[in-house]
């Protein structure tokens, strides 16, 4: 196993205590992030680095504002994955990775921690917005999965906006595309190994009525083979959200995240040993998953408000926005 | 909720102690499913009932012979749902219901305890033994999940066994077909209200070294959509094995399988609650399942040899053989 530069971001919010005369609620929370990965600093040139401190705060705003108004909790976690999708700065929507064909498969999943409903999309090439789509299967489909051509077909009788392939194109990708095909030729490198491959974006919420929620989506990783399936769609791997112990949204290396169903198993801490989100998190991504020898991290959000960014890589680019008066974001490991 | 005749199989094998001399060995076990759903007595006549039940022994047979001359769990899971798989019986591999395109859509996973390793496939349409597929994804591939023809390519790379798709018909279920397209079409019945939707089959297992493992395949539901996944394919709610707790495989309504990360869960309570097999099974399938209006059944298999059927639907083909003296199948609820 590689000796990966372990970062640990836990905060833990303060319970708030509601005023008098107020109606006592919920201490709204938005946590976010746009994929962990090889990101020490040095990385980017402040210039860049402004540039995605300046969209996570975007996604952090656009959730947190619908929060605020006393709006649900999935209605911010979508919001703040859209952001990301349509920005060409993450592994998602516009500007995703292309599969070793060259094409961009993308998938999404969302769950509802009141109900347990959920939705899921794998390998979609035509939807605009897929955390959209996945949304729209948990609420008018009977279905919880949808994969392929079948999941396309499904986004256009939504009347989800559906763009040409073509949308999804970015010049850096596909550079990195054509960097990543002439190293394995090279160095006859595995697929996986490339550098920077985990630039899922994520959110989990709680809203004013106790409600949480999770949210995923990725473009997958780069010279995927034609059908993979990674842990963005799996709900108990890649999403998770249940009312009675904790919201989850995971990136990494999504093999591992499927073997060891990551965010449910936090999910399963924090519900039957009565851990923390901080230990429950910390328990999977520096215990059990750095023993396979994966890595990635988790943003993991409590029905209290207590929430854990947690990662083995060198960084994660991650958010906070609470009404306990938390207002951060990062890139690089503390 | 409809009130569903509730029927539970639990039994405990004694454990096993070596006799003076003999090497000391975990107490080999397999249990197996061919599908959970509306199994009354009297919806066979006797001679299909023995047909049922000689397949069910055959299937266990295939799987029990490997534990007994000391073979892997993982080879016994397969040798069985093969079994199954060949029978035009179940609704998998041969004789897998239709979609709603009139098609056969199959999906499959496996899982080893002793290194969570995992293999699945959802979509396939060309190979024989789908789990075979499974296996070979876990073994020969660097990713755990394909879907469609990225899934079928991959099994032609492997050398599997591929077959035209005229091969999974069976007069039977296109028959069944039919009936539900008509009935849909007189009643405006929903697609997923029909009468015998849970054909699917598993097996799970102990090896004499003490490992388990669990595997996973069907059919789907009859007019299922063009691309729709069940829980079967999905690690954690269709198939879990991890020898710290349990092995599990599902069958029913896969759509609560997957949003209660059903194998998981049992696999947890079991891991972090302390929990027997059988209290675990029966929290999942009598509680929370019903809970939220699903139907369904497990086959749950411990480190110890302890084992547990649980299902809420009226019957769910069953059986059992180990190294404890167990030797049973069942169709119907006691």
């Amino acid at each position: 196993m590689k000796n990966l530069l372990a970062a640990i971001a836990v905060l833990i919010v303060s319970s708030v205590t509601a005023a008098e005369g107020e109606v006592a609620s919920a201490p709204v929370t938005i946590v976010i992030h746009g994929g962990a990965g090889a990101l020490a600093p040095g990385r980017y040139t402040p210039a860049k680095e402004a540039e995605f401190i300046a969209k996570l705060n975007e996604a952090l705003d656009a959730g947190y504002a619908i929060l605020d108004e006393g709006g649900a909790a999935l209605d911010a976690v979508e919001a703040a994955i859209v952001t990301m999708e349509d920005s060409p700065l993450f592994n998602s929507g516009k500007g995703a990775v292309f599969t070793r064909e060259g094409k961009n498969e993308l998938d999404a999943s969302i769950m509802d921690g009141a109900t347990l409903n959920a939705g899921a999309i794998t390998g979609v090439t035509t939807v605009k917005n897929p955390i959209r789509l996945a949304r729209a299967v948990m609420e008018n489909s009977v279905h919880v999965m949808f994969a392929g051509d079948g999941a396309d077909k499904f986004a256009e009788q939504q009347g989800l906006e559906i763009v040409d392939p073509e949308y999804f194109y970015t010049e850096h990708r596909w550079k990195s595309y054509e960097d990543a095909l002439k190293r394995e030729k090279e160095q006859k490198d595995s697929a996986i190994n490339y550098d920077f491959k985990y630039g899922t974006v994520g959110a989990v919420a709680l809203d004013a009525g106790g409600n949480l929620a999770a949210g995923t989506s990725t473009g997958g990783m780069t010279l995927k083979s034609f059908g993979r399936v990674g842990d963005t769609p799996i709900i108990g791997a890649g999403t998770f959200a249940d009312n009675k112990s904790c919201a989850v949204s995971s990136t990494g290396h999504g093999e591992y995240f499927i073997r060891l169903t990551i965010a449910r198993d936090i999910c399963a801490q924090v519900e039957y040993a009565g851990k923390s989100v901080e230990d429950a998190a910390n328990d999977v991504i520096h215990g059990r998953l750095e023993t396979l020898g994966g890595g990635g991290g988790v943003i993991v959000l409590g029905a209290d408000g207590a929430f854990a960014m947690v990662f083995n890589t060198p960084g994660m680019f991650r958010g906070v926005k609470s009404a306990g008066g938390v207002n951060t974001t990062a890139i690089y490991g503390d």
